[in-house]
């Protein structure tokens, strides 16, 4: 179990981690946060900016093909979570991809006016669900994760839930859940912000309705990367984004007085795609798609068992609570524990260069991005966190001092 | 008049166009589509992918200040538009600023339910407000531009107008309507697309409501730059967006479960920002901020001066109809010729270097960038235009077909 050595020798992905510019001082479990940075984007960004911009200019939008980014990005993004091509288009944040489904799936069940959601969703999924229903006059319906089920009743409209929960890595069963949505009666949402990239996930063969998810996790598509969405191929002729802007229109550049929407999934574009930021998000999925899926499931798998053996005998007695799903599962690629002073503790952590994150109100948040961390990592990590603890290093003022953004 | 090198060598921006990185062999008058790459801006987003993303990763939300970029951006730009710090935030396109713009209009005017704009708007402009009437229950009315006053009733809670036309570059007197929208009790938006950074603008002046502008035209902030939302200081209070994501939350690090509009400006903001394109546009923004905005439209309107009186003279009887206003004062930076081939001599332009764009169904379209096109250019361009016309250059089939994006 120790030589954590030995299982990064034998581990298939190892090739992966010189493929990244993680800095040699930092062991970085903070992927599901804002992924690492892929060796080939600094030039590929530069070479956006410095040809296809400075030497292309208006014309790189024909001829660099910028026009085509979102739905390219797209399909490469549905072979990584189980669509098919013209299922998927990247564009604008999560967030508003999630105002585009919440409207539309309201608008393919107009007898229905309920969202249902989990109360302990990521914020963002609760907020613009909240401006959704009181937009629309439909009612937003949140329960607890065990009472999901038992409240999709024939008022449900769309169940809208992130596959990982961002506070305790728990992972909802994508299969069982859609189907329970769909029996009765309504549409399901997934939110893959902490999966897609980090497992194998099948939103057709789930028969998901519609799903969101993010860029710059571990599709490393570079901090505020644009988002992505799924409008599943049966609904796109039906589905209305009310966020209808020339993008999605039939013919951008013919100019027309009045909208009408382009066929499939384009529909579902808004404004003009920040070309920068897509083009680096388009190398780091490029780099997903070379990982077998499998091979990046089994070794977050491992990460993450390797991880809570080692914290709960290391640091046995120091106060730390296992805030995760202890069968590997049941859970996504990060491990949580709990502790009062889990902000402070944090804080130390990082000192050492050991990167991770807080979340309200004491979870220490470790994710484990197949890709670039060594098993090796997690025993350095857990090594640092038994000292941090030991020595209540994290008693000090500039530890609890609270940043911004946490 | 001909003597243009004279013209270029008093021009008081002469040092400017060394700033950008304009090939030599292009006449580029297209910077009202897409404008140039600053010289300081590929070694900007290197740095921000190499140094604060590769090896600040995760921290650099904090410690390179990337969760302050839409404000500090946004505070920048208000200095452009006569807006005060704290008027202005950088986020999402254009096209999703005008839904959240014209959706908080309506809840502004609970008792007026008519959006009122120009059938000739610019298209994404028309379809967001179709959305937003369709979605909101209001009604939109489209009028001809000069039938714009007489069609504010007290029904209009809001007239939503571009000040500078996309197709012929009529500019809108923003003091008169601003004041006539609002005897009429109605709120003033306006679309800075083509205005902002090529002329002085004064929104707090003009005593406007609501304002959007786009980040890659004038501001050369690169392809698909973020764009900015004004909104007046005194509406901020009571200003609601629909897209209620967490960055425009009150506390989006406490990830409370209800959502929470923060004060002022960064209510509007929805999701992560797109950091890498944010900071391209931050480049173009100081370098316009450099800039005398006199200057700049002094500059702006001697050149579509010296562009008509070189067309008319030099291209007589060629087919060419002016299509821009012929007073400068009623004139954005841009000069419109119609021509029933409009789109093939434009594809013969762009061939011989000269690039202006083609707008449906006839228009040619010659933007003029002040910090970066010369007197010289404009002469130039005039020389191209005459052989492609002379010499119907532009009869043939590969000139005709046309690209996805015109």
């Amino acid at each position: 179990m120790r030589d954590l050595d030995a299982l990064d020798r034998a581990d298939p992905l190892r090739g992966f981690r010189e493929r990244f510019t993680v800095p040699k001082d930092i062991v970085y479990l903070d992927g599901n946060s804002l992924g690492g940075l892929p060796r080939a984007t600094a030039a590929r960004v530069a070479d956006v900016v410095e040809r296809e911009w400075g030497e292309g200019l208006i014309r790189s939008w024909n001829q660099a093909a910028w026009i085509d980014l979102p739905r390219r990005v797209g399909d490469k993004i549905a072979r990584l979570i189980g669509a098919r091509a013209g299922e998927v288009i990247v564009a604008d944040s999560t967030s508003v991809n999630l105002f585009k489904a919440l409207s539309g799936a309201l608008g393919l069940r107009r007898d229905r006016r309920v969202i249902l959601t989990e109360e302990d969703n990521f914020p963002t999924d609760l907020y613009i669900a909240e401006g959704v229903a009181a937009l629309l006059g439909a009612e937003l319906r949140r329960v607890a994760v065990d009472a999901i089920e038992d409240a999709m009743d024939d008022r449900v409209a769309v169940v809208s839930l992130t596959h990982v929960s961002y506070r305790t890595g728990r992972m909802h069963d994508l299969m069982r859940i859609t189907k329970r949505a769909q029996a009765a009666g309504a549409l399901m949402l997934w939110d893959l912000a902490h999966s897609a990239g980090a497992m194998p996930v099948d939103l057709d063969g789930c028969g998901a309705d519609l799903a969101v998810g993010c860029g710059y996790k571990y599709l490393n598509g570079g901090p505020g990367a644009p988002a992505f969405l799924f409008v599943a191929e049966r609904h796109q002729a039906a589905f209305r984004s009310p966020l209808s802007g020339w993008m999605g229109h039939a013919e951008p550049f013919a100019f027309a007085p009045g909208y009408r929407a382009a066929e499939g999934i384009a529909r579902a574009l808004v404004g003009t795609p920040p070309i920068l930021s897509l083009a680096a998000l388009e190398v780091g999925v490029d780099l997903a798609l070379e990982a077998d899926l499998g091979d990046v499931r089994a070794k977050s798998e491992a990460l993450g068992e390797t991880f809570i053996t080692l914290v709960e005998g290391d640091c046995a007695g120091l106060g730390l609570r296992l805030a995760s799903p202890r069968d590997p599962k049941q859970r996504g690629s990060q491990v949580c524990f709990a502790h009062d002073e889990g902000y402070a503790i944090m804080q130390a952590l990082i000192a050492r260069g050991v990167i991770g994150d807080f979340r309200a109100p004491d979870i220490l948040r470790f994710g484990f991005a197949p890709l670039y961390v060594r098993f090796a990592d997690v025993g350095h990590a857990v090594r640092h966190l038994r000292e941090v603890l030991q020595h209540r290093e994290w008693d000090r003022p500039e530890f609890k001092r609270r940043a911004t953004v946490t």
